[in-house]
């Protein structure tokens, strides 16, 4: 670690990076290689002695490059964005380079005090309840993803449950959500050990454009409760990932509290809306709820990973997570002064996130990520209508944030041979290496979903995009 | 994301962090910070307005680095050294400039590829069986941490044992390890809902200089079984936490396999070692193992976090840990053509990380790395003499690799005044911002821990260190 060297290489870096998003447009957004293609090209073992930069970086051109899913081009509208920006790559460079790692407070002070008030900033800009703030039982932490977030409060929630009925009662606990609901609840379920049988799986359809009726949610609670079994956990959504349904947060959780479970809200994409006045509403109800997340690193310019995870009782998370070895004892921990983020978390050792979040806040500002959300949205209504004024196409939901969902209208009635035929152009628009977009299922129907929501995506991209698209279609309905 | 103002800005941070480490020598190791400190210099609210990257590195520099504990520093001797170097700091802006999130293989090929490759190649590095590589049924991913390494296997193994026996037997599976275990093993089994009752600490003592006795293993096993439970899961350590305890990895391997259980081996810090041929023998008997674990991040010049984990049987990870919504499926995914290390882990979203390993291995070369951990050794013998010649300390374990364990002896075989003496030590020569070393426990007597493995580590770092613990233990000899 010569600083000297760093200064030499990491300017490099720093315009190798630079062209890469100056040409960012010349490359196939999605990867066209074949399985396997790496293992030709690299050698079977690790070099004996030092290679040049020069080497490596033309590596990276000629090899890597090629099989680089190009995440942050303007024509990526698959899944949900993954914000990258200046201000957190900045972030990211400040945390590699001074190389901390933050488990306890005492292992860098800043990291763990930087990450409290940040997310009180951000708990304050998105008007989330005072419980939810660090200054009483509550508090935010950086997660990596939202998977880890909802595992750790179900943990939380499971061990509190636990702790007052006992451990074998594990078989009796009850895991409620939509069908609509991210794969992660399901997988953070069978990490914890719920039984797959009691994971109720509700379903949600067109009638309430995906949304989780709370008739549907109280009449499983009660048929469970009748059978001896113990309503635990509900994870309601605002935006999911196949539509951005929004749950009806207040009605669930009343149910919820009178059922006393924990009550997660899973707003990874669409809670960065919400710090605009007017989406806000899309999470009322969020006082009732035990746990709220969102991914920073969705639609909030801030690099990967950084999921934002609050909760009103720390206490819950600490007393699932908490491991307290000799060796990390130190004054401030067992004083209780401090939060050790390690006991909120599945991981012990951790990076300094905040640092890139926080840099996002100042170097924007709260109004500008508005704008940018908002001008991601009015892309996303340019898009809808498109769609909407082809006869050969449909909108399938109201839009409501910047993800349109859409597919080719059957011919014939024929649902069967409509998926197959939106799959196929699906295919044939991806591997034009024009743009990217990805599908999912809705009550039996592949939608295709259009995303809109990388930093640089402008108002031409969109329309060339429904261009390819529309192209595409033609030659399959002419075929 | 505008690609000039990337450069510009991010040229100006290169300087800072090049400046950063230039003068990381002049900073107190340890904040010297009260908790909370950080509250009183920020802003309770985000600002609405963007502010300039002058203001923002001004705040760096005044508010924030003074609660940084500086672990790149040469004086940093504390817990495990926590690596970073240039060519990590290259391999973390590359993953960071292009933003890409790594779950399935088509979401970038590279990314799955490229890890698959360099895993492989650390795999012959440290001269692992055949059955730990990628083209069979096993493989190497990597995790966040050591912590998650355990936990991913714990759960693999324990829905591999309860899919025969039944889910309802979960409270009957027990987790054998030494009490000399990392604290991450106790959190997998509470997570993943093992009894604690069921946890078998296993003691360990200077008669095996902390190692865990097979005899001891083996007694407990067959008691367990005598009484109806299920030996699951063995967790064996080659180099631990507090000592660098090395198990015997063969004779504890055989009493797992003849019982069936999981046997992981975690040698998070000592596994960087066993690339030098001289040091292999510590992993021994690893073919017997069927996970293996060490942090690149720990003591391999890769920055935080890379922790690599081999399994031999792939299938029981992404039995446990797979999710497929629709919107995920791919045609290189359902045709099983490709590795989805989705599946290998708690979270869906995954960084590019193995680009800084990569970069590690080709712009240092496998023998300069050898080079870097004997010197790391040599210096902890330079360390262990000077502690050994002083009347006023000992030695407390043999040192093996580069932590030496030491204290200052009791006067007049007092125990108790021992531990807080050495106590007293910790906080005298902590506080004076020279140094940071760490502690822990041994058979109850407390033991202060000099892990020497920073990049910057000199011999005169090693040196004047000692020259200051010496001056702060005759001061309180004196007092």
């Amino acid at each position: 670690m010569d600083s000297e060297q760093l200064r030499e290489y990491g300017h490099r870096m720093v315009d190798f990076i630079a062209d890469y998003y100056k040409t960012i447009e010349s490359f196939p957004v999605l990867s066209q290689v074949q399985p396997g293609y790496l293992h030709n090209l690299l050698p079977d073992t690790a070099p004996d002695h030092p290679e040049t930069v020069e080497q490596v970086l033309d590596d990276v051109k000629t090899k890597i490059l090629p099989g680089v899913t190009h995440w942050q081009s303007p024509n990526f509208f698959a899944y949900y964005p993954s914000n990258s920006s200046v201000a957190g790559f900045l972030g990211e460079m400040l945390s590699a380079g001074l190389g901390i790692v933050g488990f306890s407070w005492v292992t860098s002070p800043a990291a763990t005090e930087l990450e409290m008030i940040v997310l009180d900033w951000l708990a304050k800009l998105l008007n989330l309840p005072e419980q939810f703030l660090s200054k009483g039982n509550g508090g935010g932490v950086i997660q990596g993803s939202a998977s880890e977030a909802v595992l750790v409060v179900m943990i939380a929630a499971r061990d509190k449950v636990l702790r007052s009925i006992g451990k074998n009662a594990l078989g009796k606990l009850v895991v409620y959500s939509s069908d609509q609901t991210h794969s992660a609840l399901q997988k953070a379920c069978q990490i914890a050990g719920i039984h797959q049988e009691n994971c109720r799986v509700l379903e949600a359809d067109s009638s309430t454009n995906y949304a989780l009726r709370p008739e549907l949610l109280q009449e499983a609670v009660s048929r469970d409760l009748e059978a001896g079994l113990i309503p635990f956990f509900l994870c309601g959504n605002v935006g999911t990932t196949s539509s951005t349904a929004v749950d009806p947060l207040a009605a669930l959780g009343k149910i919820a509290k009178r059922n006393e479970m924990w009550f997660h809200v899973d707003a990874a994409y669409a809670g960065s809306a919400c710090i605009c006045p007017e989406y806000r509403q899309y999470i009322d109800g969020v006082e009732t709820a035990d746990s709220f997340n969102m991914n920073a690193h969705k639609w909030f310019l801030t690099n990967f990973d950084c999921s934002l995870l609050w909760v009103k009782d720390q206490y819950a998370l600490t007393e699932a997570l908490s491991a307290n070895p000799e060796f990390l004892k130190n004054k401030a921990s067992q004083a209780n002064l401090v939060f050790d983020y390690k006991d909120w978390q599945i991981p012990l050792g951790r990076r300094f996130r905040s640092l890139k979040i926080w840099m996002v806040l100042r170097l924007y500002g709260a109004e500008t990520l508005k704008n940018y959300i908002r001008n991601h949205i009015k892309l996303a209504k340019v898009f809808e209508q498109l769609v909407s004024q082809d006869p050969d196409f449909e909108v399938i939901t109201p839009r409501i944030f910047a993800l349109v969902c859409f597919r080719m209208v059957p011919v014939d009635n024929d649902e069967k041979k409509c998926n197959g035929r939106n799959l196929e152009l699906l295919e044939a628009v991806n591997s034009s290496g024009k743009l990217f977009i990805s599908h999912t299922a809705l009550s039996g129907r592949i939608v295709l979903r259009c995303a809109i929501g990388a930093p640089l995506t402008e108002e031409k991209h969109v329309k060339e995009t429904w261009k390819v698209i529309q192209e595409k279609a033609s030659y399959l309905l002419r075929k």
